[in-house]
Parts: C-alpha cells; structure tokens; sequence
C-alpha cells in the first residue's frame, strides 16, 4: 500500500517514488524537468510535478522533496540548517508549499558549514539533497553514525565528517566538474578521443602517482602534462582521460583524506566508487561502506520522523 | 633600410614586423591566420603569409618565424631542442622552408624539457615561441643570464629556470586557461557578470591570501568557495572573478617560486604583469624586470646570429 511520494528533485533531474510500508519502492519515474532548466517560478514546478506524479497525487500521500527544488531559484526556498547538524532534527525545518493538485509538498533543507568571519579566514560551503542521503546512510550502516568520513563523489564531490550522529562540516571539491570542463573545453581534450573508451587502469594509476608526488600542490602544473605526456607518445591518446581522471581525485584524495584514520564511507553511482575505491587502495586505504543513493532510504527516515507517514 | 621580416606565428594569430637596422621597426601588421586556424598544410601557411606580408616577401629579405607555425600541426615541424639548452644554440637548429614568393622561411624550434623515465616520474614539458621571446629577454637584459627565474604569465605560463645562459629547465601551469574555462563554462561562472567590470583589489588579494592559507594544496576544494562566497553574499557579483583570479595566480606562485631567491622576471601582457606584480607584492617580492613581449628582440637577435642579417 502506497504510503509516501519521495522526490528526488536536483538541478538536471527530477526523480519520484511511490513507497510502501517500510519504505519499499513500489515505483519509479522520472523527468529532465531538474530545478535549473524550469523557469516560471512555482507553476512551472507545479507543472512538472502534476507531469510526472499526477496520479500518484490524487492519493492523497505524503510527499516529501530533497534537492535543489529548495533553493533560493527553486519552488520555494528551504533555507539552509547550520553545521554542526543534527540530521534527526532536519525534519523539524521542512518547509511547507500547497500544490494545485490539493497535496501538500515537504521541502528537506540543505545544510550550510559557515566558519563566518573567523581569523583564520575559511569559506562557507553548502549541500542540497546529500544531506537526506547522509540520513539514508546512517539509517542503513547506523555504526557509521558515532564517527565516519562519508565521500560522496560526483560533479560536486562532498566529504563529510560524522561525529556522534551530526554532521561536522562539510567540504566540496568540485573533482568531476573540473574534469567535465577540462575534458569538453580546455586544450586537454584536444588530444583525447571524443567519447571515453575502455579504461586504462595504468593511466589512472600514474595519474594519482603524479598527484601523490606533488602532495597534492602544483594542480595547474601537473594538469599541463596531460597534453605534454600525449605530445611525447609517452600515453596513447586513449589513456589521457583517465590519467586526467586519476590526477585529479589523486589530488582529490590527498586534500580530503584525514590522518585520524576515521571509516571511510563511499555513496554514489557505483561506477565512480569502484573508481574511487581503485584510487584508495594505492592510498592502502578499504573503504568501511560502498553504497549507491541513499536518498530513497533518507526521504523515507525523514517522513518517519516527521511523522508524515508510519 | 629594412633587414627582416620577423614573424610570431601562434595558435590563434599570425603577427609580422618589418625590422631595419639593429632590429628597429618599421612597420607591423597582423592577421588572425593562427596555425591552429589553418587548415590544409603547407599551402594554406604559404597563402597566409603572402596575403598578410607579400609586398615584404618579394624584397629579397631573410624570413625568420617563432611559435607553433613549427609544431607538427604546422608549416613544417622544428623538432624541439632538449633542455638544458643553450639559447645561442637555437639558431643551429632552424628549418628552412621554401615558399611560392621564392623567399626563405626559417623557423626557430621550441624547447622540451623531458626528465625521461628517471626514477622520480616527472613528466615532459614544451615551448614553441617563448624561447625566442626569452633570447630577447637576454639580449634586453644581460644581468639576468647568470640566474633568474623568468615567469611568462598567460594562457599556459610558463615558469623558466635560466642558469648561465642557459635554460637548465621550465614549467607551465595552466592559469589563464582554467580561469577561461572556469569562467565560461563552470558553475563558477554562473554567479559572475557576464563581463569583466571594474577590478576589485580586495577580492583579488582575499583570493591569493586563500590559497597560500591552503598551502597550495586542495585547489578543486578552494575553487567552490568561489561560488559560495557568492551565494552567501560574502562577496559581490562584480568581485568573484577577481577572487577566482586571486585564488588561481596564488596557487600558481606557491608552485613557481622557488625558495632560492634567484632574481624573477616577469615577460608578458602589461595588465597581466600588473596582476602578477600586485600577487607578487602579497609575498613581499619585486620583479628585478618586467618586459612587454620580447618576441620582436629576441627573433632580431637570432637572425643576428645565424646570419641572416648584419
């Protein structure tokens, strides 16, 4: 029996489940109707929802929303909850919004990690749908909760610091964004194929080598010999981008991995995190968790909580 | 009386000045036939230079070219002469080309930097127009041959170790170009003006003081902040290029300078120097010289050299 709609509404994409008890997916669906490519304000997101969901909202369930729906160029803004963060009380800042189709939407908030006008001078940093995957994990692997180092890698890769069932801080590293952008439009992909072929597991290698032997400094120098290491033949053409690959979470690694040793968590697209994996164990490091999207898992532990469904 | 025609023939540009007596110049043209612009190999090359210089070409002159019109991808390739290299040296090493107009073309090669397969793994680095533009240097400013660190800022800086005349070996880092591509095509970009506005000192000086904060280290991680420093409102739209750009000329100098306090000279663009310059003052370090393009001197002084002109 259908118990709660979860939205899973990001930038590019927006992806809906119809849960069961316990949060079972009974289905899935999902649009190209993302929050930056819907402008109309509030009727176009009105609009999407009613496209994709209609008939799951005449049900008259629940429906909770992660992403960036709740931003400041969303449906409506759920403003961002201040590390350090108890992940139990998100549910306390839902923000409410009445759709046309007479279901009332629950918007999770983003988490923001302010360090403010401090002497030693840190920048804010800011999540939006992560922080309801990090209650989807600690739901599934709650060992995790007491102390973990949780990677989330993608375009915007997070790393997040577990403490006692809170989240620390938080910081991005913008690993798969700078790769994207190096690849389509700097000189380094002129030497590369158009499309990624087989992986060349040496290339990636060498690349976190390089990363490691710099100590992770120097990123703008060692990007240059992506081209000069194809110039010389020294790689074949097809290997670059994974050597580019490799130095760049090389670089990523050596920034955001701690000395304290604390569980190491993967959550993402399982072809990344075996990615990821590969690069750690050249660090000797096991990841303690590998996990897909949590987020289905996080949507259903907050609509608990908020006791929108049981 | 003229005595030369003297070419910087680039990726993007084809620039041509007639010089007289002692490398003076008497007239300048330029055309955006870049080598990377033409297709169609050597007759493409020959037809640009006729259509930009051919009034030049048919007084019986010596032709002397610098820059990638001698890459693979160009007129005729000049294979690159290793470093250390010895800059007097270059001018044994130019190709001649045959062109319709009967003149001769002679190309200057570039210079490679290559450790090999040495046990600590570093990785080639290339040249092709800044050594003819650091002979210029040399013959502009003669003190600096002993020792100098010689830093060409621009779309791949070039950071050059010059020893006793000679170029015992160089680094290029990626600056101008990551600030392009982040700009234009990053997330980063999206909370910035279209064009670049007034400059903001603040901003730029906050963007260097963040990365020498972070040691140099953590570059992708840093990078966000220039978004969320916007979306927090920390820092105006107008201002968050001059932090990006702060942040990227900081890193590229916590790489490049070296402990050793060799005198540095900046060669390049003039509002590129100035930004050099104003980082530079953050670390408590004058230029001993800063130079326009020496490209001009420095294709004189080698056609002195290898006889083509008196």
């Amino acid at each position: 029996m259908p118990r709660l709609i979860a939205l899973d509404w990001g930038s590019s994409q927006l992806r809906a489940w119809l849960l069961g008890d316990g949060g079972a997916v009974l289905a899935a669906r999902s649009s190209a109707d993302g929050a930056s490519t819907l402008s109309g304000g509030a009727p176009a997101f009105d609009a999407a929802l009613q496209s994709l969901a209609g008939d799951w909202l005449v049900q008259d369930l629940p429906v909770l929303a992660c992403g960036m729906v709740g931003s400041a160029h969303g449906w409506r803004e759920a403003r961002y909850v201040a590390c350090p963060a108890d992940l139990l009380a998100l549910q306390q800042h839902l923000v409410k919004v009445d759709t046309r189709s007479g279901a009332t939407l629950h918007i999770v908030p983003g988490l923001i990690d302010d360090p403010g006008d401090e002497p030693a001078g840190g920048t804010p940093d800011v999540m939006r749908g992560e922080e309801t995957q990090l209650v989807g994990l600690l739901a599934l692997q709650p060992a995790l909760a007491d102390r973990a180092c949780v990677l989330m890698p993608g375009t915007h890769s997070k790393w997040v610091d577990v403490q006692q069932g809170r989240i620390a801080g938080f910081r991005t590293r913008m690993t798969g964004e700078l790769y994207a952008v190096l690849r389509q439009h700097s000189v380094l992909g002129r030497l590369m194929p158009a499309a990624d072929g087989g992986e060349c597991a040496e290339a990636f290698e060498a690349g976190v080598a390089a990363a490691r032997r710099g100590l992770g400094a120097d990123l703008s120098g060692q990007l240059f010999a992506v081209r000069t290491l194809g110039l010389t033949g020294r790689w074949p053409a097809a290997a670059l981008p994974d050597y580019l690959s490799g130095l760049l979470i090389g670089h990523e690694l050596l920034a955001g991995l701690q000395p304290d040793g604390a569980p190491l968590a993967l959550v993402g697209d399982a072809g990344l995190c075996r990615r990821y994996e590969h690069a750690l164990r050249l660090f000797d490091i096991e990841p303690a968790a590998v996990l897909g999207n949590t987020a289905i898992a996080g949507l259903w532990q907050l609509a608990v909580q908020a006791q929108l469904c049981t």
